[in-house]
C-alpha cells in the first residue's frame, strides 16, 4: 500500500511552524497506530508541538483522530442525560467517590471511566479497589446494566478506547514530551469523547501538587479542553482549583474512601465536601438541573444510598471494615502556634513512598498505605499535638517518607493570619 | 550497573533551554551507543536541540563525547603536516579529486577520508570508482603507506570512526532534525577530528544545490564548525561558496573524474579550477606553506604526477578509458541569446535520476550516468545548439530527468547582463 503522506514531511511541517491538515493528523495517528510512523518520528514531533504548539484545529483533529484509532461507545440509549467528571489529579483527590452518586441521585447517568495511579497522583481505582470485593472491570453490559439501575458507575476504561492515545502518553512518558498542552488535552480529551458522555466537568488543578504547578499554564490547558469538548460536541466546563496543600485529611487509598463516605454522610472536611458541591453543581447544570439542591442530597442520605448500591452491584461490601496499616509513625508539632504551610506535593510523594502508589503500571499498591493529616493551614496547633501519621505495613519505609516532607509543613506564632485562598479558583466555559 | 544521568531529565534541560554539562553529554552518548539511551529518547532531544539551539561549549562536548565513541587515528608519525579538506556536498562538487593531489604534490599530507553519495549530492568515492581497478577500501597500513609514499590518499573512512555519530544521523535522517545545526556541525566535525589531521580547511556552500540554501545560516555553520576545529586543536578555516549554479560542466561520477584530470592537466572549467586552487592556498597556508604557488604545480604537472601515482597506489589504472554512457539525449537551445540561469539543484536531481545517485544506501550506482554541460551562465548560445545532454544506461530515464530539470534554466536576449557572483563569497577563520 502506498502511503499517503511521508513522516519527515509532517514533522517539519510542525517543526518549522507550520499547520497540519485534517488528512495529514488523519494519516499521522492510523500510521503511528499501524506502527509504520514509528516511536522515534512520533518522538520528534512530540517535541515540536511541545516547543512550537498546535493550533486550535490541530488538537480537535488530532483528538478526533485518537477517537477514531479505537471504540467509542454510546449512551443515547440509556434514554437520559450523561455527565462525566475528569480531574487532572492531585494530592488526596478523592473527589469521584462521593461526586458519582451524589449527581447520579438526581437521576442523571454518571459513567466514570477511570484509571489508575501513578507516581504520587493517587487512582481513583486503586482506592476503591481497597472495599473488599469491589471489582474495577467490567463487561460492556454490566456497565449500562449499572448505569440503568444504579445511575452511576465508576469502573475501568475500557483497553479498546483511544489506543493511539495510549501509545502516545507511553511514549511521551520516557521522552520528556508529556508537558505539550495540545496533547495533554488530546489524550484526556480524546478518551473522554470516546466514552460517549453527553456532557463533562474539567477540574484542572494547579499548585504544589498539581500536574500543572502554573495557574497560567493550568487556565490555557482549561481553554484547550474546554473548547476541544464543545467543538467535538461534548458540552464542556472547567474548574480551575487549588492543589497547593492537600485535598481532605487523608492521602492515600483505603483511607480515602473512609473520608468520602464521610462526606457522603454529610460530613468530611470542608475542603472535600466544598469541591465536590461546586463540581456537583457543575454537572447537574450542564445536565439541565441548574437548581439542583446537592447539599441536601448528601445530608439527607440519597447519594450515600446510591453510593451503597454502586458499590455492592460492583460486587463489594458498603459495611465491610476497609484495610488498617501495620505500621504507623506520628509527627507531632514541635512548637504551639498555627500550621501556616503544608505543600501538596511533598505529601503525595511520601504517600506514595510508603506504597500508597506505583513506581511502574505493574507494581500493586498497598491499600492501607498513606498520610493521614490532622491539621490543615490555617489550624492552630499546639506542642506535641499529633500533626499527621504516615501508615505504612512495613516500618522500613518510613525514614523516606518523612524526608520527603521534611520542610514541607510550617508552623508560625500563634496568631499569624495567612491569607484565604479560594478552593476554585475560576471557571471556564 | 547505576546510570549517572536519567535521559528524561537530560532531554527536559534542553527542551526548557538550559544548557547541559560535559558529564552529561559525555553521558548521553555513551548510553546512547550503548542503547540505554533509546531512539525515541535521542530523536526528542534532537528536535528540541534544531528548536533551541546549544552553545559552543555543549557543541564541542557533543563533538569530543561522539569522537570518544569510537577509533581515533593518528598521523604524527608520518613527520609531516596533514591537513583535510571538507565539503558540505553540491553539484557537480568533484573538488577533492583535483584538489587532493595538488596540495599533496608540496609534501604535505593529505588523508582524504571520504563518503558515498546520498540523494542528489554525489559522493567521492562513487566518482574515483569510474576508474577501472580503483579500490576506496584500504586498511589503515596501506594507508599510512600511500601518505608516506605518495603523500595524499582518498579512500573510505573506516567504520571504527565516530559511531556515535553514524548511529545519531540516520536517526536524524527519519525523524526531521537533519537540518540542526549544532548536529549538523558536530556530526562533520567529529569525523573529521577522530581521522587524526593537524588542520582542516571547510568548504561550506550555499545556495539552490547546497544543503544549506540560506548563505546566513551557511555562515552560521561554517563559524560553528570553525570553533569547534580550534577549540578541539585542529587548525580550521571556512570558504563560503556559492552552490547556486553546477560546479564546472560535468555531474555524474566518469564524466567528473575526466573534467577533473582537465584541471590537473592545467586546463578545465574556470570555476573547478578556481575553487582547486583556492582551497588549496588555504590548506597549504594552514599546513605552513603560505605562499605555495599552485598555480604553477597545476600547469606543470607535478599535481598531476601526484594524481597518477595516488590512482594507482590503490589499483587504478590512470590510463585507461573511463566508462561511457550507452544512451544519451542532447537537450538544444530553443532560441538565441544568453544562458542567464542554469539551477544547481534540479540538475542535481537529473543526475541523480539518471543513474549517477543512490535513494538508498545499498543501492549502486551508474558510473557512466550524469549531465554533461555544454554551457554556463553568462554564455552566449545560439539556437539549436547543445546546452546539455544527459547520459544513462538505459534511456527509460530521460523523461524523468527532463522533468526535473524543466524551468531549471533560461535564455534571454542577446546583450543581457547577468549579475557577476563570486565563487568563493567569505572566508571564516
Amino acid at each position: 500500500m502506498t502511503e499517503a503522506f511521508d513522516a519527515v514531511d509532517l514533522i517539519r511541517t510542525k517543526r518549522d511552524h507550520g499547520t497540519l491538515t485534517t488528512p495529514e493528523i488523519d494519516w499521522l495517528v492510523d500510521a503511528y497506530t499501524r506502527g509504520y510512523v514509528t516511536d522515534e518520528q512520533m518522538a520528534a514531533l512530540a517535541m515540536a508541538i511541545l516547543l512550537n504548539g498546535m493550533t486550535r484545529s490541530e488538537i480537535r483533529d488530532l483528538t478526533l483522530a485518537m477517537i477514531a484509532s479505537g471504540e467509542r461507545m454510546d449512551f443515547s440509549t440509556l434514554g437520559k442525560p450523561t455527565v462525566d467528571k475528569h480531574s487532572t489529579g492531585g494530592v488526596g483527590d478523592k473527589i469521584t467517590l462521593p461526586l458519582m452518586p451524589l449527581v447520579a441521585s438526581f437521576g442523571v447517568a454518571v459513567p466514570q471511566l477511570s484509571g489508575r495511579g501513578l507516581g504520587h497522583t493517587g487512582g481513583t481505582l486503586d482506592k476503591l479497589e481497597s472495599i473488599p470485593g469491589w471489582r474495577a472491570s467490567l463487561t460492556n453490559e454490566e456497565m449500562f446494566a449499572q448505569l440503568r439501575d444504579v445511575g452511576g458507575v465508576i469502573c475501568a476504561a475500557g483497553s479498546g478506547l483511544a489506543p493511539a492515545d495510549k501509545k502516545l502518553y507511553a511514549l511521551r512518558d520516557t521522552t520528556g514530551t508529556v508537558e505539550a498542552i495540545p496533547l495533554i488535552a488530546s489524550s484526556i480529551m480524546s478518551k473522554k469523547i470516546a466514552e460517549g458522555t453527553g456532557s463533562l466537568v474539567l477540574d484542572v488543578k494547579f499548585g504544589s501538587g498539581a500536574f500543572m504547578q502554573d495557574y497560567d499554564r493550568a487556565l490555557e490547558l482549561a481553554r484547550t479542553m474546554v473548547d476541544l469538548g464543545n467543538d467535538a460536541g461534548v458540552a464542556t466546563t472547567a474548574l480551575l482549583t487549588d492543589m497547593n496543600v492537600p485535598l481532605g485529611l487523608a492521602i492515600g487509598n483505603a483511607n480515602e474512601v473512609r473520608e468520602s463516605v464521610e462526606v457522603l454522610a454529610g460530613g468530611g472536611p470542608a475542603d472535600v465536601r466544598e469541591l465536590t458541591l461546586a463540581l456537583a453543581r457543575e454537572m447537574l447544570r450542564l445536565a439541565g438541573q441548574p437548581d439542583a439542591d446537592v447539599e441536601a442530597a448528601l445530608d439527607d442520605g440519597r447519594a450515600m444510598d446510591t453510593w451503597r448500591r454502586a458499590i455492592a452491584a460492583q460486587g463489594g461490601d458498603p459495611d465491610a471494615p476497609l484495610p488498617v496499616a501495620q505500621e504507623t509513625h506520628v509527627v507531632t508539632a514541635p512548637s504551639s502556634g498555627v500550621l501556616v504551610r503544608q505543600d501538596a506535593l511533598p505529601f503525595g510523594i511520601a504517600a506514595w513512598r510508603l506504597g500508597a502508589g506505583r513506581a511502574r503500571m505493574s507494581d500493586p499498591v498497598v491499600h492501607a498505605a498513606g498520610v493521614d493529616l490532622h491539621a490543615k493551614p490555617g489550624d492552630e496547633v499546639v506542642a506535641g499535638q499529633p500533626l499527621f501519621t504516615l501508615l505504612a505495613d512495613d516500618a522500613a519505609r518510613f525514614p523516606r517518607a518523612l524526608e520527603a516532607v521534611e520542610g514541607a509543613w510550617e508552623i508560625a506564632p500563634a496568631g499569624t493570619e495567612i491569607p484565604a485562598r479560594p478552593l476554585v479558583a475560576a471557571r471556564v466555559d
